[in-house]
C-alpha cells in the first residue's frame, strides 16, 4: 500500500545541531581540572557510548581512580558544564539547511516532530529560536526505553497523530537508524559514516536535501520492493516462501548454458502463481503480428522465444494427496542459486499432517560443459511418519507459451517413445520447423537401493514412469534425471532421438557427481575471467556477479546465429530477439572478457543477416543495395511493429556500423573489416546516402522523421545522434576505402559491390554538408529540430508523483516534455568521446543530464560512464545504484517478466569503463579510474592482446598483475606504463590524476 | 489483372491534325462551282456522316439536284481536292502538344501506331514529317469494317505485337471511341464535345496532356472499377447479377431513415458473398481495443455500430431443393434503389430447371413517416412450370457483426413469442444493455387468397413461419412482412414488445399501398428543399442525388443523442462513431437544408458529451475543467487508439468550437451561445490555455507535438492550422464575454464556470502571442515547423506508381514527404477566408495543392471551393469529380465496406459553396458564383431565414425563387439584392463578376 508523506521526526544532535563538540569540551574541561589532557581524538572512543562508560574511559586516560560516588558527581559536573555551553547556544549554530527544510515542510503542511534521547533538547531549540516548528517534542525525559528501542519515534509519531509507515526519521547515528527501522519508519542516515549505510538513503549533510528532494526519496520508497533474496557475494537466497513473489525468484534464479535455459521452476507440481518457461536458443516461432492500426511496411509476425520441452517434471502423490507446496505447510523452505557453480538447489521441510513431515532437496543445472545436457537430483526424506508415497518423473512436449498474440499452440507433430528405460521424445514448431528430440534417463532409488519404474503412461506428447513406495520414517526417495536436448539447428532431424539417447545414457554414465564437478570447472573459468570484485559493499558485489552470471550463461559466442536477447532464458518478453542493445552495450562486456571470437561472431551474425537487412530496406522504398537492419529480429527479418520504432529509429543502423569500429580498434585488426565489416558498412553508408534529404531551405543535409535512443520522442526532425552516426558511418566507410586503396583483393571487394568514385563522391559531398541542429547561445548541440522551444525544468524540479512518467503519461505528453528516456545526445558523446572536449562534455552533460528520467534500463550506465569521466563521483555512483540491482531489487517491477539481460552489461560497463575509466584505443588500455568513495577495492580481469590481466584499484592506487609471458603497455591517465611479463605494477592514480586534472 | 500502358494508337483526323477544315473548304468549292454557298455552321451537318451522305446534305443546300452517276463524280472531285489541301499540310498543322508527346512515348519505348479511317493517312503523316514516329500504320486502305467496328484498332494493336488491354486510343469522334471501347481498348477523348464523355477520360485537347498526366490516367484506369450501377437520374440501378460485385451494390443501394438502416442484401437465402447489416441508430458495443503496443490513456473499447435483428428473412424451397440466387440460372436481374422515393427493389427471372422458370420481385423501404416501421413486399410468380414450394418468413436476432476485434457475439439475453399471428423476439446488447424489441406480421397470400402460415419454428433468437404451396403456371405468392423495432433509446424495456406488436399491427392494417404512399410524400418534401439539379450531366446529378439521398437517410435530426457515422447504416468500418467531420464538413449541409432544429441538435450532442469532454482532458493530464473531445466517439468517450491521433489531432476541438460559430453566424441568432455553446467554448478554450507552451526560446506560445487535418504528418511542432485554431478560439470566446458583458444572466453563467479576469488575461495574452511558422522569402505560412526541409517536388511530377501513397509507401516515407492527404493550411483559409486576400489565397493554394495527393475522402471538396474562390473553374470541376462518385464508382476500392457518408456532405459543399460561391455572414446570403463549363444549368434551394428559396445557375445568370411572404435581401458578387416576397429575381452574375474581379 502507498502512503503518503505526513511527518519528519528529527533526532537533536548531529541532525539539526552539532552539539558533539560541547560534550567534548565539557569533558576536556573534566580531564583539565583533574591534571591531564583529553583530545578530539580520544573522544573518537566516546561516540554511543553512555555518559557513565564515558567517564570511564576519560578516567582511564589520565590514570585517575575514582569512588563511584565521586564519579557520579563528576558526571553531574561534566552535565552542568555541558548545559552552560548550551545555554550560548543560538541560531547560528542550527546546521546548514536544516532551517529551510522545516521551513518548507511546515509551509506543505507536512508535520514535525523532534525525538532525541538528549534531557537538554527543549531548551536547545529554545536556544536555537525554532521550537515553534515543531509540532511536538519527544526527549529523553519522555521515555522509557532508549534507542535502539524505537519508542522514542513511536511516540512521536503517535503525538502527531500519524502511523511510522507516514514518517521519516532524519537520524545520524546507526542506533537511531536501528530505532527507526524498528519502529517501521523510513529513515534518512545524515552524514558520511559508513554505519549510517543501514538507512533507506544517507545524505552527506542537509545541503540540498530539500522537500524535493524528500519526496523523490519518499515516492522511491513507496514504489520500490525489498530484495528478495538476501545479500551473499556468490549466492542468491530465497530463506523463506511467499508464493505471491514466486514468479520474481523464478526469474531471478533462471539457469542456462548458452544453449538451454530455464526458469526456476518447481520440479513437482504447483498450483500457485507460476511462471513456467524452458527456452532453446535460437529456436522460435513467427507468431503473426497484433496491431490495432496497420500501417503499410509492417511485417507479419513478431519472432517468439518458445517455451519447450518441460523436462523438469516429477509429481508425487503422499498418502493419495498430490504434493503442492501452495497447500501444504512449510517448516522451512530455501531457494539458491550458487552463481559460483551455476547450479540451483532448494531445500524445504514440509509439514503434509501432523503425523506425517517430509523435507525434500533438489539441484540442477544445465551442463557448461556438455551443451545439450541437463540433469537434477531430488530427494525426499520422511522426517517424521510414514506415507505411500507415488513417485512420478516425467517430460512433457506439449507446452505453451505466455507470450502468444492469438493463444495458439507453436508446437506440432509429437511423437515418443521408450527404449533401454531411457524415454523420448520429439516435437517440431509451427511454421519455422524447427525439431528438437528429447531423451531422458531417469533414476529412482530407495534409501540409495535402485528401484525399477513400475508404471509408464505415455501419450504422444508426455511420458511419465512412476513407482511406488512406501516410506518409513528418516527413508530417503531419490531420484536423478538425465536429459538430453537435441535439435535440429545442430543435427539431423532423423537423428535427434538417438544422439539424445546416447548423450543422455552417457551423462548417467558419468553420474551427478561428476557433471557437478564438470560444472564447478567451467565456471571457475568463467569467473576467472569475468569475475568483478568489490570490497566494502556485498551488496554491490552480489549485484554485479548477478550481471555476469545471467550474461555468461545466455551468451557464450560460438554460435554466430545466436545473439542475446533481452531476456535471455529468463523470458519471453520482447520476443527474444535481437535488438541494438547487443552492439551498443554488450559488445564491450565480451570485448575485455572473452576470446575474440565471441565478439567477431556477434558482428558475423549481422553480416549473415546483410541480405535481409537489404530487403528490409528495399521493402520501405530504397535501392542500390542500401541495408536497414531490424530494430528487432530473430533470423534478420524485422518482428517490430510501431511505425515510430520500426521505420524511424533508424539509428541502430549506426550502432551495428560502430560495432564494426569497436571491434576492430579493440584487437587494433582490420582483418575484419576487411572480409566481412566492409560489406555491412557499405550497405549501411547506402542507406544513410539516401536517407538523409537535401534542404534547400538550409543548403545542407538532414535527416527528418526520426526517432531517437531517447523513445520519448518520436518523428523528429535532425536527431542531433542520429544525424551525426550517419555522416560518421559515412566517414568511416569512406575511410577504410581511402585507407586500402593499395589492397588490391580489397579493391576487387569493394569493385564487387559495385561503388564507383561517384558513388563516392556523393557519400563526401553528404558528410561535409550535413546539418546539426545547435544553439549558439546555450553552445549546445540540440537533440533534434525546436528541442528548446520545450520546457526545460529539470527532473527534479518535477513532482515525483508524476514518475515514471510512462505509467503516469499519456504519449503525447511525454513526447511534448523535454525529458528524455535515455542518453542521446550523451550516448554520441560516449561513442565518439574523443571528438570532444571535457568543457563540451560537461556543457552537454549539465543540460541533458537533468532532464534524464532515465527509465529505460539502459540510460543510467552511459550516465555513469560520464559522470565518472567528469570525475563526478557522486553522480556516477548514483547512476550506477539504478542500474545495478535493477531486477534483483525488482526496480521496475516487471522482474516476473524475466530479468534485463542487455542491460546487466551496461552495469559492467559503468564500473569497468566508468569506475576503472577503461579504454582501448587501437588496441592498448587506457585508465582513468574514478572510484566510488564507498568501495575499498575493485578487482577485474581484462583480455588484453589474448592474455589475461588482472586489474585492481583501491582509493589510490591501480594494480596490474600479469601472469602471462608478455610485456602489456598500459595507460593510466594518460601516462604509459609496462607491466612487465609476469609481474605485477602498482600506480598511484591518484597522484598522476590530479596533474591531468589541473592541466584541464 | 493490373498491366502495364505499351502502346498508344492514334486516329487521325481531329487528333493528331485538324484536317476537318480541308474537307469545309472542298465542299465548300463544290457549293461554289454550283452556284451557292456553303458555310462553316452548315458544315456542322455533316460530322460523322459518309461522303455521300454529305453530298445529299450539301446539295440540298444548294436545292440542286443530280443523277448518281453526277454524284459519284462530285464525291470524287471533292476528294481531289481535299488531297489537293493535304498535300500542302507541313508540320506546323500538328495540333499543338501531340508532337511532343510522341517524342515522349518514343523515348519510354511506348509502341505508337496510326488507326484511322482515312485513306490518306500515309499521305498525311509523311507531309507532317512525323512517319518516323510511328511503328506502324493502319488506315481506310487496311480494313473491312469501319469505325464503330474496332477492326482497325485491334489490327494496329496486333501490328505492334500488343493485346489491346495494353493500348490507348485517342479518339476526336463518338463512333471512334465506341469501336475502342468494343475492341477493350482504354480509350481517350480528346476534345470538348459532350458525346466523347463516354471516353474513359476525356481532354479538351493535348496540351498538357503529357506522358505523366498518360500516366496518371493508366494508373487510375488500371485500379479503378467501373460504375456499378446504371447511369440515371433518379435510381441505382444494377440490370445484370454479378456476384462478385454483390456487396459492393448492397452498401450502394443501402435504405434507412435515421433510425433504422440496412444494406442491400436479399431477403432470401445467399450462399454467395454477401455482408449482412442491419443497423438501429444509437445501439452500440465497446469492443475491447485491440492495440500492438499500449500506450498510457488509450481507450479500453472502441465503440461498435452493431448489425442487429435481421428481419427481411425469407426462405424458399421450391420442388426440396433452396432457393439461392448464386447457383441458379438467372434469365434477368433487376436491383434498383429509387432515390426518390427511398424504395429498394428487385425484379428476376429464375430458370430453376428446364421446365420451371419462376420471377421474383421485391420492394421494401424504412419507412420515414413511422420511425420503427419497416416493410416488404415480396412476389414470386411462376412463369414456367408447377412446383411444390416452401415459403418461410422469419426474423433472427441472433446475428454477428463484422467489424468485431475478437470474434466476439454482442448480442444477448433473447426471447420469442407469438400471440394474435404477430412473432416477438427481445434481444439485449453485452456490456451497454441496450435492449430492442421486434414484432412482425408476416402474411402470405396465394393468388391473392390470404392463407394461414401452418408451421412455426421457434427459438430463442428465432421465429421461422412457413407454408406449403403448390403453385401453378402463372400462380403468384406475395409475401408482405409488416415489421417494427422498438429500441430500449425510445421506450420502457418492459414495453418493448407490446409497443412493437401495437405499431406493426397498425402499419399492417394501413396496408403496404399507403405506407409506400406515406414514403413518397416523406421523400418529396426532403427532396423539395435538399434536391440539387444539374443539367447537362446525367453522371454528375446522380451522383449528387445519390449524396444527398444518403445523408438524409443517415440523419434527420430529430434526436440530439444521435450524429452522422462515417458509414451510416451502410456498414460497420470505423465503429460507426463521430469524428469532426460533423462539425467541418456536413453541418453546413444541414444549415443550409434543414430546420435550425436539426443543426442545433449536432451542437447539443457535443454540449452532452461535454463532461466527458472535460473527463477525457483530465486523464491526459489537464485540468480546470478544460475539455478535450475525444477524435472517436459514440456517448462522448475517446474510443481511437493510435497516440498519434487520439492525443495529438487536437483541432478537432476547435471544430467544435468553429461549429458553434458557424450556427450562429448562419441563424444570425446567439441565443444558443448564451445557453449552452458558452459552456463549451470556455471549457475548449480552456484546454487551449493548457496545451500551448511558452517557448523561452521564441518569446512566443507554442503548440508541440500535435497532428493537423493532414494526418500525413504526426507528432509535428507547430501546425498552422490547429495554432490559429488555438487563437481563434481563445479570441472567440473572450469576444462573446466581452460582447455580453452586460447581459447579467450571461454573466451569472460565466461566473458559475469559474472565469476570472486573470484567466481573461492569461487567454489573451496567449492570443497576442501565438507563434505561427512562416517563411519570409515565400511569403507563406508553413504547415508546421520545419516543412520547407522536405523535398517539395508536386506530385504531378512524381511517378504514378507511386500513387496511392498509403499504399505504396511505408509510413515513415510518407510522414517525412512534403505530400497532403487533405487540406490543412487549406483547411484554415476555407474556414476563416475573410481573415486572407484572395492574393494570400492564391498564393498559398499555389504551394499546397500541387503538394496534395487528396487521399482521404474529405480532401477534395474544400480544395473544389478554394478554387471556386478563386475562379479556376476547372480545378474546382476537377476536384469536384474527385468526390462526387467515389463511391458510386468505387474509387478506393472499399464501398463493399459501406459508404463514405460524411464525405458525401462535402460533395453537396463543392456544389453550393462552390461553384454557387454561397456563403453566409451574420444570417445574410451571398453568391459568387463560378459554374463549370460542362453544366447548362444547377438548381439548389436553401432555407434562408426559415423560408426555403430556390436558387438557378446558368453560365452567366443566377436566378432566385422567393415563394415565401417574406422579402429576401441577397448578395452577388457583393452586390446587396432584394427578392420580393412571392417573386423572382434573376441576376447576370458574369456582369458583376467581372467588375469585381477587375477591382482585385
Amino acid at each position: 500500500m502507498k502512503r503518503e508523506l505526513k511527518g519528519c521526526i528529527f533526532d537533536l544532535d548531529g541532525v539539526i545541531v552539532d552539539t558533539a563538540k560541547y560534550h567534548l569540551y565539557s569533558w576536556q574541561k573534566l580531564a583539565s581540572n583533574l591534571g591531564f589532557e583529553f583530545t578530539e581524538e580520544d573522544n573518537e572512543q566516546l561516540k554511543g557510548i553512555s555518559r557513565m562508560a564515558s567517564l570511564e574511559i576519560v578516567l582511564a586516560k589520565g590514570k585517575v581512580s575514582a569512588t563511584e560516588a565521586e564519579k557520579i558527581a563528576m558526571c553531574a559536573n561534566k552535565n552542568d558544564w555541558y548545559i552552560e555551553f548550551i545555554k550560548e547556544l543560538d541560531r547560528t549554530e542550527i546546521l546548514e539547511g536544516v532551517e529551510e527544510l522545516l521551513l518548507e515542510l511546515r509551509e506543505q503542511d507536512i508535520k514535525i516532530a523532534l525525538g532525541s534521547a538528549s534531557k537538554n533538547a527543549r531548551m536547545v531549540l529554545e536556544k536555537l529560536g525554532i521550537m515553534p516548528l515543531f509540532d511536538t517534542i519527544v526527549d529523553g525525559n519522555d521515555v522509557k526505553s532508549s534507542k535502539p528501542d524505537p519508542e522514542v519515534f513511536l511516540k512521536a509519531a503517535k503525538q502527531l497523530g500519524l502511523k511510522p509507515e507516514e514518517c521519516v526519521v532524519f537520524e545520524d547515528a546507526e542506533k537511531g537508524l536501528i530505532a527507526a527501522k524498528a519502529g517501521n519508519f523510513k529513515c534518512l542516515g545524515i552524514g558520511t559514516d559508513s554505519r549510517l549505510s543501514i538507512a533507506d538513503k544517507q545524505f552527506p549533510n542537509f545541503k540540498g536535501l530539500t522537500l524535493k528532494e524528500l519526496r523523490v526519496f519518499w515516492s522511491y520508497q513507496q514504489n520500490k520492493r525489498d530484495s528478495f533474496t538476501k545479500i551473499d557475494e556468490w549466492k542468491l537466497i530465497q530463506d523463506s516462501f511467499n508464493a505471491s513473489s514466486n514468479e520474481i525468484i523464478e526469474s531471478l534464479c533462471s539457469i542456462g548454458n548458452a544453449q538451454l535455459g530455464q526458469r526456476a521452476n518447481f520440479e513437482e507440481y504447483f498450483s500457485g502463481k507460476t511462471f513456467s518457461g524452458s527456452y532453446i536458443a535460437g529456436i522460435y516461432y513467427p507468431d503473426k503480428t497484433k496491431v490495432g492500426w496497420w500501417k503499410n511496411g509492417y511485417p507479419e509476425y513478431f519472432a517468439k522465444v518458445l517455451n519447450s520441452v518441460n523436462w523438469i517434471g516429477l509429481d508425487f502423490w503422499i498418502n493419495g494427496k498430490r504434493l503442492d507446496l501452495n497447500t501444504v505447510d512449510i517448516l522451512s523452505f530455501n531457494r539458491t542459486l550458487n552463481m559460483k557453480s551455476g547450479i540451483l538447489s532448494r531445500e524445504c521441510e514440509l509439514k503434509l499432517s501432523e503425523d506425517l513431515i517430509i523435507k525434500i532437496s533438489s539441484e540442477r543445472f544445465y551442463s557448461m560443459t556438455r551443451k545439450d545436457i541437463a540433469c537434477l537430483e531430488y530427494k525426499l526424506k520422511v522426517l517424521k511418519g510414514n506415507a505411500d508415497i507415488k513417485c512420478s518423473s516425467y517430460f512433457d512436449l506439449d507446452v505453451q507459451n505466455m507470450d502468444s498474440n492469438y493463444d495458439e499452440k507453436f508446437w506440432t507433430d509429437f511423437n515418443t517413445s521408450l527404449s533401454q528405460n531411457i524415454i523420448s521424445g520429439e516435437a517440431t514448431t509451427k511454421k519455422t520447423g524447427f525439431k528438437i528430440g528429447i531423451s531422458q534417463l531417469n533414476k529412482i532409488q530407495h534409501n540409495n537401493t535402485d528401484l525399477n519404474w513400475s508404471d509408464l503412461d505415455m501419450n504422444d506428447a508426455k511420458v511419465i514412469q512412476s513407482t511406488n513406495i512406501h516410506a518409513l520414517e528418516s527413508d530417503e526417495i531419490k531420484i536423478t534425471k538425465y536429459c538430453s536436448i537435441q535439435t535440429s539447428r545442430y543435427q539431423d532431424k532423423s537423428l535427434l532421438i538417438d544422439k539424445s539417447k546416447d548423450s543422455a545414457r552417457l551423462a548417467s554414465e558419468s553420474g551427478f557427481d561428476v557433471l557437478t564437478n564438470e560444472q564447478h570447472e567451467a565456471w571457475s573459468q568463467i569467473w576467472s575471467r569475468a569475475d568483478i570484485q568489490i570490497s566494502g559493499d556485498v551488496s554491490a558485489q552480489q549485484a554485479i556477479r548477478f550481471n555476469i552470471f545471467h550474461l555468461n550463461q545466455t551468451y557464450d559466442g560460438s554460435d554466430a546465429r545466436l545473439n542475446i536477447g533481452p531476456k535471455g532464458f529468463t523470458g519471453e518478453k520482447y520476443g527474444g530477439s535481437t535488438y541494438w542493445d547487443t552492439e551498443a552495450y554488450c559488445l564491450p562486456f565480451y570485448l575485455y572478457t572473452a576470446d575474440q571470437v565471441v565478439s567477431e561472431n556477434l558482428l558475423k551474425y549481422r553480416h549473415q543477416h546483410l541480405e535481409k537487412a537489404i530487403e528490409n530496406a528495399t521493402k520501405l522504398g530504397f535501392s542500390n543495395e542500401a541495408a536497414l537492419y531490424p530494430m528487432v529480429t530473430m533470423n534478420g527479418e524485422e518482428c517490430h511493429n510501431e511505425w515510430e520504432i520500426t521505420f524511424e529509429e533508424i539509428h541502430r543502423n549506426g550502432a551495428i556500423a560502430y560495432a564494426i569500429y569497436d571491434y576492430s580498434n579493440h584487437f587494433n585488426d582490420d582483418q575484419y573489416i576487411r572480409e566481412f565489416g566492409i560489406d555491412v558498412l557499405v550497405a549501411i553508408s547506402r542507406f544513410w546516402a539516401q536517407r538523409v534529404q537535401y534542404s534547400e531551405d538550409l543548403q545542407q543535409y538532414v535527416v527528418l522523421g526520426v526517432t531517437g535512443p531517447n523513445e520519448y520522442e518520436n518523428n523528429v526532425d535532425n536527431n542531433w545522434y542520429t544525424n551525426y552516426l550517419a555522416k560518421w558511418c559515412l566517414e568511416y566507410t569512406m575511410g577504410i576505402i581511402k585507407d586500402h586503396h593499395l589492397d588490391q583483393s580489397f579493391q576487387a571487394k569493394t569493385q564487387s559491390l559495385g561503388l564507383s568514385s561517384d558513388e563516392l563522391n556523393h557519400w563526401k559531398k553528404i558528410s561535409e554538408n550535413m546539418y546539426f541542429p545547435y544553439n549558439q547561445k546555450r553552445d549546445i548541440y540540440l537533440q533534434q529540430d525546436g528541442f528548446l522551444n520545450k520546457d526545460l525544468t529539470p527532473v527534479d524540479q518535477l513532482d515525483p508523483i508524476h514518475l515514471p512518467l510512462n505509467q503516469k503519461w499519456s504519449w503525447d505528453r511525454i513526447l511534448r516534455s523535454a525529458y528524455i528516456k535515455q542518453a542521446d545526445v550523451l550516448q554520441c558523446f560516449y561513442f565518439f568521446e574523443d571528438d570532444f572536449s571535457n568543457e563540451e562534455l560537461a556543457r552537454h552533460y549539465d543540460f541533458y543530464e537533468p532532464l534524464t528520467v532515465h527509465e529505460s534500463s539502459l540510460s543510467p550506465c552511459v550516465h555513469s560512464i560520464l559522470a565518472a569521466k567528469l570525475n563526478r563521483k557522486e553522480k556516477a555512483y548514483e547512476m550506477y545504484l539504478r542500474t545495478a540491482r535493477l531486477d534483483l531489487d525488482n526496480y521496475n517491477n516487471d522482474t516476473e517478466d524475466g530479468l534485463h539481460i542487455t542491460s546487466m552489461a551496461g552495469t559492467w560497463m559503468s564500473i569497468v569503463k566508468g569506475f576503472a575509466g577503461a579504454r582501448v584505443k587501437n588496441g592498448e588500455f587506457h585508465f582513468r579510474p574514478c572510484m566510488p568513495d564507498e568501495w575499498q577495492n575493485l578487482k577485474f580481469s581484462a583480455m588484453m592482446q589474448g592474455d589475461m590481466i588482472n586489474i585492481s584499484l583501491s582509493q589510490d592506487t591501480i594494480s596490474f598483475n600479469n601472469d602471462s609471458p608478455n610485456d602489456k603497455v598500459v595507460f593510466v591517465n594518460n601516462q604509459k606504463q609496462t607491466v612487465g611479463a609476469n609481474s605485477t605494477l602498482e600506480i598511484n592514480y591518484q597522484t598522476i590524476h590530479n596533474s591531468i586534472t589541473n592541466e584541464i
